[in-house]
């Protein structure tokens, strides 16, 4: 066990898909066009690898229904490299004497390697080795070696090293009725002495995608010059080769990649730069050295050191932490800037959600917000290029503003599907999620987190402002008054918990006055009316007359923002949404006796013609996602503001009324609750932390990690030691701290970066020191709990806890 | 005459040319795809529209030699519009009774206005007005308007609207026998009832361009419902329609286009984009006014005022300044941000040079800083995406660092012409213009230039240093070192005067110890040397740790800063190069009689079997260039470093003799030569500034105006008024002025920003003002000479000059 390398041993058919979602390696740039997913079984035989942005109508006539989605398109498989001693079969770990297997994933170095001896039906017993990289400074590169030992015979090694096209998204079953090959071949040809190319082209999106590899091999280190074959077939062309081998003897193959897409700038055209690439490319030790370089530079900015009471139990939580930090680094890095890349649920390599951009951002930004501003500043541009979309989307529901999709396709449009598929029931079932309009709340949220960040002016001026207002528009627009009330209502959208998608029995979708809907729209309108203090003048100014801002509105945005309605039901409940008090208690403990695992209720009733609707259960208790976004001050003011009660029960109350009703069929969910309760009741947190930090590794869901990884419960966990744990919040220019260490952890250690100054966090159970860098160029206002300390570069303030 | 239109009226074929280049239209996004350059005689045909990045490899076989060239290609022709009255020919004003004609650029609103009155052969006359734009706003549209009015006739107008492919290059004479169709259709297409489609690819680069036209018609402001006929052939689709026209009566064409390529971000398809875009924009009215709002925006940003002694010379001049200005913009702008974009020598419509990128963007970066800083930066990033190109470039001249090619092509690789025609002896010429290796030194020094203008630490530190270190390395490389003379020197170069690119006689091309370029490594290596205490630390350590830049490497920065060789002859007289001194005068007064214009003075003598390297004769005294860049201050301070005297007389002494010597072949060169004269002699700069002001719109060089702007003339002219003529520097976080208007300029008022703060400056000849915008956060350090002042948010500075 070690806390920087994830280990499996032994064969564990029904571990592999858990396997390869977690072992998958990539970069900012790569992985979004070309990861490399792990192998089923062995090195030989390669699921393909992923390109998004592509775009592809699929359709689907099950049960009468279309299903239209875009989707994640596979990419060439480059890894396919076969052996097979002379006379035998090619190597098939599925029907070879395994006898023993071991595959690392390490994390440090961003390498998988892998071990695995074997015997054939004649006795003869072999070792192979690998070790791979998907390059961290190189963005176009990704390299394997290959090392092939006799290990008690002598005699001929054939090799094919080969370039695949006929890949398909097969990686989530249910999806296997839909269209799953989205690539034409263009070319296939053999370059040089030692490279071949695949170029091949998405079916829709028309984004060229171009492969050069080169293989060469090395016998005792020394090149060797082998003659080659080269067969072609459709959308595959391989290279075959025999080396002699004598026992003991060692034949490496160095098999590395070039990959460009059309899209890619400095560009004259994919192909050529692949192969001049390729042909250029240092040999493979070299190539790891550089890579391990750029990964022992982002782990120093970004790593979370953490002591435990139990060393042991220390070094795997340390482990899962680096494991889902790798992950984050995976998707989006500092290669992933001045790409046109979002952050998708499912990481690259998943193919669950097809690659769409969701709300997991909200989970994601915030954590990389302190360690790599310029990443989340480019991801949020993402969202600034689809601003057009969203104002049309907006337009065409009747509304002024931005409405950014639930489901966000490559150009910004809404993907969500209209219907889905009960497994449990058979039944294709209406599917309102694009109701969950919430995620507008997560853009302006996000926007505003990385300003208080990195007090990045420019960016508000020129991007930032534009979203928030946009957005505070289409809310301003949804928002309908009650003069009744006296107040405003929200009506017809979805929260975060899936499982309520409308009132029983009601002939149109959607529910009433989501609390957590209602209070963020609360919240953007409070940050949009401050920037109109925050830009400068002109800027303002120039943007309140291009998008045509009135006083009305103004006026609306803060009226709005004093007369929300939020109901209440019971003694300082929050009702999760209008009439959630109304609703029926549910059997929990009938059906847990009657179905074990009961994440997916809805899925559960629907099946038993019944609905989830119906019941006080929720997938994940949304309410309890403004204690995670928000601090209790903030809380406070914002009930506050709208002449509601907001007292020292109210938080502990809510959490513990909704954690009995609720199923944690949302990985998120794990998080968000742990999240809530770091802030009261700490072992009832650790509790929830440890099953969160478990979500993926072990697979708690029960068979989703191997449709990809959950990147927003990934960043969430580890955000949680990060921000959860130390009350870092970045508010109005001071950066607070309100340290609280759960019990078993004895120590916590992290760079980050506030403002563009790096500073040291270090708290242990009595202590929180920071320390701010000596290159600041000016002093910082740290907040530690209420009180405010300005610190001088080079200084580190000490306090006791 | 207005100072914001220019005007022709009537026709002048020998103007067609000039008048097309200078009335081009585009935007910084949409000029670099598809601006709409103008045509020769009408609204009906006109040469194609451009795509930049775009890459063809051309083979011209003249004398035997292979020209390899990259090139801008030609965009599918969206103007496409004819008309005809029944039973006549298409209208074609070469043949027309023309009975007048006017067109008018209007700068300020960024639209091309024409009226035609013309007269058929039956005596009918009809008044055509035409309007049109690409937008500043939206930047994949560009919209036009035709009106036509029967003045004395009833009857029906045909109408054609059309996408045509069959576009060529064909803009320059002399390339002319070079390949010069580089676009293949891929799709033709009628969409809805209004509109056509063309989609192509660049055959080369495969890059995807989709044009989508809205046209529609309209009679006294009513809309038309009309048939429609569709006719296709290959690379060409059209519709043809009829409208009955009653005499007075105005019919109005509208025509809208939507242009995408593949290239672009938040899209899934180009063509898809295209049509839904086409389809949903709005009428040209609305388009037009959104439009001018835009430009507007910019003016005010970008503008500099001013007033003359007198006024019609006044009107006249600042009408030029607007119309490069305007210019400026049509090849940058706001738009560019995030593209792929360089700074096209020629501007995007002009073919010479087929938009490779050479060394201009010295005369517009620093130009765009003080007003569109963001711009520059994408530029300058434009050049660290090619960075690695570079360095492969370095690596296989055996050098280490980085050297950036004299003309830039897609991916940045050197694509400077090995030979090149002489027109004056018809023969072909090798062409040593790559050894211009003074491109690294412009790109260090915008980079730096950037840095003083915004304080942008974050670009320094990601980008900025890793250039610098990047090119001095380059530099130290290719500096050796003399122990004889125990001094730096730099052998085999060509510096900006391109009449010099070898000793006569010599077996090899090159020049040694080119002042201009050895004094620019010698302020690189200074810059250099300082990035290492203005980085962060970390940042810094980062970076030399990636770059492996060693202690012994930076001491011979230093070294090198402190031994270059600079050349004398007679008394102070700086060496253009090592050797000048020992050239042969040059009769100017006999070939000026003998050829009348003698700029072209290298292309006459090698015509009479001469060279011009054999004489003291410049097309561009570039030892000027060091006046150029540089303060008196500054160069007093190299000079010194290296031990040489440079006193009061060196400038004043240095003009006048290479002023003898220079035949101004280069556009550049009056522009250099006045800025350096504003500083001395005010009467003598005025003169030659009146002549850079007029190098475009005269075509003063006789003939290469129509093969495209001179961009970079255009932009130091009008920096010659906003940094020139102001003494503006941004210097170690101090904003001097040293303002010094000439006579005739009476007063000069612009906007600008400095470290992202806004400023209005104020010039008279007795009087200077500026004033620091109340939206300023900190104060900001003013100078004025040698004073330096705190200027706080909201203040007024007001000097006596």
């Amino acid at each position: 066990m070690s806390e920087w390398i994830l280990t499996y041993e032994g064969f564990d058919p029904d571990q592999e898909g858990l396997r390869e979602a977690l072992c998958t390696l990539g970069n900012g740039y790569f992985a979004s066009r070309g990861a490399a997913p792990e192998s089923q079984d062995d090195d030989v035989h390669y699921p393909g690898t992923y390109l998004a942005g592509g775009y592809n109508r699929l359709t689907s006539e099950s049960a009468g229904h279309t299903i239209e989605n875009e989707d994640l398109v596979n990419l060439p498989n480059w890894l396919c490299l076969s052996f097979r001693v002379r006379g035998e079969a090619w190597f098939d770990a599925s029907t070879a004497e395994i006898l023993s297997y071991k595959q690392q994933l390490h994390l440090r170095e961003g390498l998988l390697r892998r071990e695995i001896r074997f015997r054939d039906r004649d006795g003869r017993q072999t070792l192979l080795r690998s070790r791979r990289l998907v390059h961290m400074a190189l963005p176009h590169l990704a390299a394997l070696r290959l090392e092939l030992v006799p290990e008690n015979w002598s005699g001929e090694f054939k090799i094919r090293t080969a370039i695949d096209g006929r890949v398909v998204n097969n990686g989530v079953a249910r999806y296997r009725s839909l269209a799953n090959r989205h690539l034409e071949t263009l070319t296939i040809e053999a370059v040089g002495a030692e490279s071949l190319l695949l170029k091949a082209r998405t079916n829709q999106s028309h984004i060229e995608i171009a492969e050069a590899v080169r293989t060469r091999v090395f016998s005792d280190g020394e090149p060797l010059r082998l003659e080659r074959d080269t067969a072609m077939e459709a959308d595959y062309i391989a290279q075959d080769f025999c080396a002699d081998v004598t026992e003991g003897q060692c034949v490496a193959i160095e098999k590395t990649l070039a990959l460009y897409t059309s899209k890619d700038k400095a560009i004259s055209e994919a192909a050529l730069e692949a192969t001049s690439d390729v042909q250029r490319a240092e040999d493979y030790p070299s190539l790891e050295a550089s890579h391990l370089g750029a990964w022992e530079d982002l782990w120093q900015r970004i790593d979370l050191e953490f002591a435990m009471q139990d060393d042991s139990q220390g070094e795997r939580m340390q482990m899962v932490l680096h494991l889902y930090t790798f992950h984050i680094l995976q998707t989006v890095s500092p290669h992933s800037l001045y790409q046109d890349l979002g952050v998708p649920s499912r990481g690259w390599h998943g193919e669950a959600y097809r690659g769409h951009v969701l709300w997991d951002e909200l989970f994601i930004l915030p954590f990389l917000n302190l360690h790599l501003p310029v990443v989340t500043r480019s991801l949020l541009l993402y969202r600034y290029r689809r601003l057009r979309k969203a104002r049309e989307a907006a337009r065409a529901a009747g509304h002024r503003g931005a409405m950014y999709p639930w489901q966000s396709g490559s150009n910004g449009r809404e993907e969500s599907q209209k219907v889905h598929l009960n497994p449990q029931s058979g039944r294709w079932i209406p599917d309102h999620s694009r109701l969950q309009r919430h995620v507008n709340a997560t853009i302006a949220f996000n926007v505003w987190q990385y300003y208080e960040a990195t007090r990045d002016t420019d960016f508000l001026c020129y991007y930032g402002a534009e979203m928030i207002w946009e957005i505070a528009r289409f809310w301003a627009g949804t928002a309908t008054y009650n003069p009744q009330r006296d107040r405003y209502e929200i009506l017809g959208v979805m929260g975060p918990d899936e499982f309520h998608d409308g009132y029983p029995d009601a002939r149109e979708p959607g529910i009433s006055n989501n609390a957590y809907t209602n209070l963020m729209v609360v919240w953007i309108m409070n940050q949009a009316t401050k920037l109109f203090d925050l830009l400068p003048q002109d800027r303002s100014a120039d943007l309140v007359a291009a998008l045509g801002l009135t006083e009305s509105e103004r006026q609306r945005w803060r009226d709005i923002a004093r007369k929300m309605l939020v109901v209440f039901h019971e003694d300082g409940i929050i009702s999760q949404f209008e009439g959630y008090g109304r609703l029926e208690e549910f059997d929990w403990d009938g059906y847990r006796r009657k179905y074990g695992n009961i994440q997916r209720l809805d899925r559960i009733l629907e099946a038993e013609d019944d609905t989830v609707n119906r019941y006080k259960a929720s997938k994940q208790a949304d309410v309890l996602m403004l204690f995670y976004l928000f601090s209790a001050e903030q809380l406070r003011e914002l009930f506050g503001q709208l002449g509601y009660e907001f007292n020292r029960e109210t938080i502990p109350k809510n959490i513990s009324y909704y954690l009995q009703r609720t199923s944690h069929g949302s990985t998120l969910s794990w998080v968000v609750h742990s999240w809530v309760l770091s802030r009261s009741r700490r072992s009832g947190s650790w509790d929830l932390f440890t099953k969160a930090l478990d979500s993926d590794v072990a697979d708690i869901q029960g068979g989703t990690t191997p449709e990809g990884i959950h990147l927003g419960a990934m960043a969430g966990t580890v955000d949680l030691v990060q921000r959860g744990y130390t009350g870092l919040e970045a508010r109005e220019g001071i950066l607070f701290f309100n340290p609280r260490l759960p019990q078993r952890l004895q120590h916590l250690r992290f760079q980050m970066v506030y403002s563009h100054h790096p500073l040291a966090v270090d708290i242990a159970q009595d202590r929180f020191k920071v320390t701010v860098s000596p290159t600041c160029r000016t002093p910082l206002q740290i907040g530690f709990r209420q009180d405010v300390v300005e610190a001088a570069p080079g200084t580190t303030l000490d306090f006791e806890i």
